[in-house]
């Protein structure tokens, strides 16, 4: 195998906004959830994140990318992400360009990522969703993983938790699950992207900047001070993904819309019960929630 | 008994500032709360209300003027401490004036009303408070009524919930109460004015436009739709009013000052979780929040 080769594979994948919210981690390291959360993936030809992987033997350690910027890929979650997909990658064969790479060349071969989101990063657009999400399916693509959606979600989901919701189309439940492991906290599609084409959702971005507070240390802060948090987490939205999965099934927009507000409005207010307080709304945001009043 | 004479007492009140919240009735019409409540009495001489009340055989009508501005006396709430006081009037003798009225004398003679407040009205610094406050102390006093503070306060309550705390100076607790028909649901002196005399309340008045909703339509809104303020009242807050009568009576301020907030800011939680969702804060609130991140 000569080492002037390289290997790259590039895919898209949208961005999703949730419905019913992901507010609240049980476990911090394998980003299990306090609740389940429903979302609708975006239209890949909108908000999305490009992603190309490239894997060479002239590659010296693995790096990446950010809208051009290089970033460490040394923290725990890329690194679990990259560790998972290692570890069910395959033999791959490019016939065209001669190469040849054998299940267990992968351990020993370096990836460069280069990444880019067409829309603001880091400013509540979850552009770590798309971004990992498309991370782990390229990287799968690449390696020839052979696991499907549903299993790749668990493994997105140790990079970004909302990132498992990125790999379907469509609306999609990250169903938060019960083991310890995390095995069973992955996200199933409820419907795909035909089934209420009628449906468009409009993004208004009232501020581009960057959050002041990351979802990560926001959401930490909130389970560890929020009073309200774990009432919403068991009592509330239990009841309300049921709900919303029937407004989904049945295209009810009244009730899905209405179901999406008091969520989305419940989460704020949960980041507004945490010490100190969390604000993700300004002024603009609130006068466009005054127009539904 | 001549038809030209008019009696007259002016009264000053303060305004009160709720350290833990009162956001919530399970009586309507009596005022009654969810919640215990707990609030420190300004300074008279900085944010109150001044009422003159004014009788005479001259007057035809109940008549009254905020601000100089005549307003309506036929709401039920008006109506209310009117009748509550009128009926514990006793015989008033002003032997310089040569006037005596007695107590089936005020059924019949009709008051004028006057009341002027130092501050923004209806921008959140409890006008309604001191106002009804200083109203049911004034007429009390015109007409000789016997009531200590704490009965007086159960008849404010029924005029404006949080008019009850503003009838002692100092640090007061709204007992919420049990009994259907709200006779237990009255203020008491937790410590007075001398207790803790190096605490100092600053008010930045961030906006002084009328709020968009009223405390009374804002409250009925979040009763009735709010998933977390029923949580609120019977899990958080009985806790909290524990930990501020302690911190009150210790002097703690750290304890106070982050009993305070967080009450503040779950009560603004409980409101965004409100269907339609009601904003008592701006960015500007926001921006003096984060500054105690």
């Amino acid at each position: 195998m000569a080492s002037e080769w390289i290997l790259t594979l590039t895919a898209q994948t949208p961005t999703n906004i949730a419905v019913i919210k992901y507010w609240g981690k049980r476990d911090e390291s394998l980003i299990l959830p306090v609740n389940d959360s429903i979302s609708v993936t975006l239209d890949p030809g909108h908000l999305c994140t490009t992603t190309t992987v490239a894997v060479s033997p002239a590659f010296e350690q693995d790096r990446m990318w950010l809208n051009g910027k290089e970033i460490s890929l040394s923290g725990d979650r890329f690194q679990s992400c990259l560790r998972e997909i290692r570890a069910r990658a395959t033999d791959v064969e490019n016939k065209e360009k001669g190469i040849k790479i054998s299940k267990k060349d992968w351990e020993k071969l370096h990836l460069h990522i280069s990444s880019f989101n067409n829309f603001p990063t880091a400013a509540g657009l979850a552009s770590s969703a798309a971004g990992l999400a498309c991370l782990v399916f390229s990287l799968g693509k690449l390696m020839n993983v052979q696991e499907d959606h549903s299993q790749l979600s668990a493994i997105a989901r140790q990079g970004s938790g909302s990132a498992c919701r990125s790999l379907y189309g469509g609306f999609v439940k990250w169903i938060m699950g019960k083991e310890e492991n995390g095995s069973d906290s992955l996200a199933v599609q409820l419907a795909d992207e035909k089934h209420w084409d009628e449906l468009v959702i409009i993004i208004a971005v009232v501020s581009s900047r960057q959050k002041e507070t990351s979802s990560t240390s926001g959401m930490r802060e909130s389970v560890e001070t929020s009073l309200l948090l774990q009432h919403r987490a068991k009592e509330v939205v239990p009841k309300r993904i049921l709900k919303m999965e029937e407004a989904i099934q049945n295209r009810d927009f009244a009730s899905f819309a209405a179901l999406a507000c008091a969520d989305s409005n419940q989460f704020h207010a949960v980041c507004l019960d945490t010490s100190p307080p969390i604000f993700y709304m300004n002024d603009t945001s609130h006068s466009g929630n005054a127009f539904n009043r």
